[in-house]
């Protein structure tokens, strides 16, 4: 696995998302890391993240599929440019759709694993396609569509509109 | 709009949902009522829901529109079967699958208006799809495939296995 998570590279501010930003203290702060071809992240859930009492919440487990996607969706940007993480100018995305199968319900005691498979990228979009696996078993699948953060949000940001 | 919530018939060993469970007291504790054939919840992001500054993060959507849907694919099941959320035994979906289309990004200050519209109801299974609309405007759309709680969670939740 790299040393550094991909969420790590994100601008400053652009690092305050609930699911993974490293500003946020109240968030996930979910970590995304190459390994190999794949991209993986761990995450443990803690007792407020219930759905059932022993179970995660169907919410949780998307949030972690879309932010180890987009996470994915940005490192997979950067290795098509040839670029390393750090260089300007910063890539950024955001879902353009989610979908989650609950394959089987997922215990919140167990470390979940996200694991993610770039499916494609063209200079548009990528599409990334995960699982969530916790005891070794698959728990949930996830694709995500990914597109580049829109210029209309980065306005709103900066004040401009 | 009905006086109760769905998620306050839940019985009270299945409400410590973080997205909806009233005794998640970290949680969103969403809460779910008829309109007429259509369902809708009202929510109210924090300013720790945020995605990038100004919008809210792409997981709570998909949170709002899971909790929304098991609570609407419960109270719909009540009323195929003439019954009173109030009687027993309970009803309680878990989601088979999430589907969520982001259409544009979300204000974080806006409160929230989850919608709707059961589409199907089988004695396995609910599809419900929804919107989420800020400011007037749709932001997204979800659709859920709900399926009833299943045994082997009761188990867990009783010890039993």
């Amino acid at each position: 696995m790299t040393d550094k998570a991909f969420q790590d590279y994100y601008p400053e501010e652009l690092s305050h998302c609930y699911g993974c930003g490293r500003h946020n203290t109240h968030g996930l702060q979910l970590k995304s890391y190459w390994d190999g071809e794949e991209t993986v992240a761990l995450f443990q859930p803690e007792a407020k993240h219930t759905a059932v009492p022993g179970f995660v919440y169907g919410g949780l487990i998307a949030s972690l599929i879309d932010c180890h996607s987009t996470g994915t969706a940005a490192a997979a940007a950067y290795r098509a440019q040839g670029r390393a993480m750090d260089t300007m100018p910063a890539i950024r995305f955001v879902t353009a759709s989610l979908h989650v199968d609950y394959l089987a319900p997922t215990p919140i005691a167990a470390q979940l694993e996200v694991r993610g498979v770039v499916v494609e990228v063209t200079p548009k979009k990528v599409i990334i396609e995960s699982t969530i696996m916790a005891d070794g078993k698959i728990c949930a699948k996830g694709k995500v569509v990914a597109v580049h953060l829109p210029e209309s949000m980065l306005k709103v940001m900066k004040g401009e509109k």
